[in-house]
């Protein structure tokens, strides 16, 4: 994000590099993760590079007390202070999931840090399965944050299966939408692509690796086939299953075209007037 | 579509043989390609049938002329006599797709109809490319129909990248969602999978093949590769490229269950509140 005084409407800009380091976190073990991070991500050289959810503490919480134990307030949380000393180190940006504490409630919370520190966060609104016993969902809507002149919009794992989440972050502007994840149903990779074709944006899929088997509790496997798909559903990469950190150039302005015939605008073309406000109808 | 009595919230129902014909209109040619259509399903065996987006006249229109010319009023269509007879003699519903006449104006239109005649129209909302020059933008909305205890939504081809119509369809209880299209882009098919995964309901895209050159425009290349896929995303069947009538048997019920885990349901985890208008924000 070196490109200082982009101009939003023409969509002039330069290439940056983003990535994604999909890894398998050791559940509860938070430094040990942490500094398996910033180890990886040492020498990196990148302008934004996104984490899984949930990936300082694990995924598959047993009891509200291990949720209460392990969630950090942002304040004075490890892993963000170490997260934002590397995203200085490396003059980048970061987007990572982590269990947030907030007031005694608690969230699947997405951050996103640069050089100065903590930009923003987003807390999941959409819990999947028993996050719901865990996790508050948020209820803060789904913001969208620019640095640089680059748009970033945050989404987490099961967000993707509601489209409207990333129509939102398309329609309030953003450039690329980071999607860090915990993925244990086999859809989403694709469904990303559609994500990224029908708001003409990039898409940036973080998903862990590896089995949590926890006492008492099914074993889960994640997925991991992390990717980022261009705005016109390319995918520039797509990880297998292994430890892997992967950087790609992207030119964020190809996000400001929406034109996708010579008549057509996905974003002009919409008929919001007949849309609705899209709750339930009956007929 | 026999089972009469079903109950839509406890989602009993019996399978029903829902099909596609995927061919080539020749353009200009009502009464031959209307006779081909009869023609080719004249013996099949079916509960609903889907045939291409403007399947009695050809795709590319050159003048306003040539749309007014090759418009039908659906009252004294010959193609919906036809068809509508056809039903009849199979028993069966029909959606196709014709260039409608109606006070003046031109719709690119889905005709849904069965042995009792015309049951629904929807005019295109979404125009692709020149249809924008030939045709006016429906303004009805997304409506959907129900015969036996089936409840079918129609969409029209362009109308997939726009993913709010899929989804006003499916929140007004559409269990199969029609799509007659005639695509030239390459990224429908795959999306729809998308379509039918988030909403938790059947699509049938029934697409057309060849090609069209009309003097003075570029040459369009329709892919085919029409589909069925399932509220879960499976394919039941796609065509390649050649003309085919291909039939299989769905369960609408399935399209009733919306829960993809145990403690995940497609509509009841929406979070309307959080999603405002979804019109365009400024930040």
């Amino acid at each position: 994000m070196q490109n200082k005084e982009q101009n939003r409407t023409t969509g002039v800009s330069k290439a940056i590099k983003v990535g994604l380091f999909q890894f398998e976190p050791v559940f509860g073990e938070i430094r040990q993760n942490v500094e398996h991070v910033t180890d990886s991500l040492a020498n990196i050289k990148a302008d934004l590079i996104v984490l899984p959810e949930l990936c300082t503490t694990g995924y598959q919480f047993k009891s509200p007390n291990e949720v209460k134990f392990l969630s950090e307030d942002i304040s004075s949380s490890h892993a963000v202070n170490e997260f934002v000393k590397l995203c200085k180190d490396r003059n980048m940006y970061m987007v990572f999931g982590m269990a947030e504490g907030a007031n005694g409630a608690f969230f699947n919370s997405a951050l996103y840090t640069g050089p100065e520190g903590v930009i923003g966060v987003y807390k999941k609104a959409h819990l999947f399965f028993e996050e719901k016993f865990f996790f508050s969902p948020g209820n803060g809507g789904f913001p969208i944050f620019q640095q640089n002149g680059v748009y970033v919009g945050l989404m987490i794992c099961f967000d993707w299966i509601f489209p409207e989440v990333a129509r939102i972050l398309a329609l309030k502007g953003a450039d690329i939408i980071c999607h860090p994840a915990n993925l244990v149903l086999p859809y989403c990779q694709q469904a990303m692509i559609t994500r990224s074709i029908e708001n003409g944006v990039f898409s940036l899929t973080a998903n862990r690796i590896g089995e949590e088997k926890r006492g008492g509790k099914d074993a889960l496997k994640f997925s991991g086939k992390s990717q980022v798909v261009d705005p016109r559903g390319n995918v520039l990469f797509r990880l297998g299953e292994e430890e892997t950190v992967k950087v790609v150039e992207i030119d964020p302005a190809e996000a400001r075209d929406k034109k996708i015939t010579r008549h057509n605008d996905l974003m002009e073309d919409r008929l919001p007037e007949l849309y609705g406000k899209l709750t339930k109808v009956s007929v």
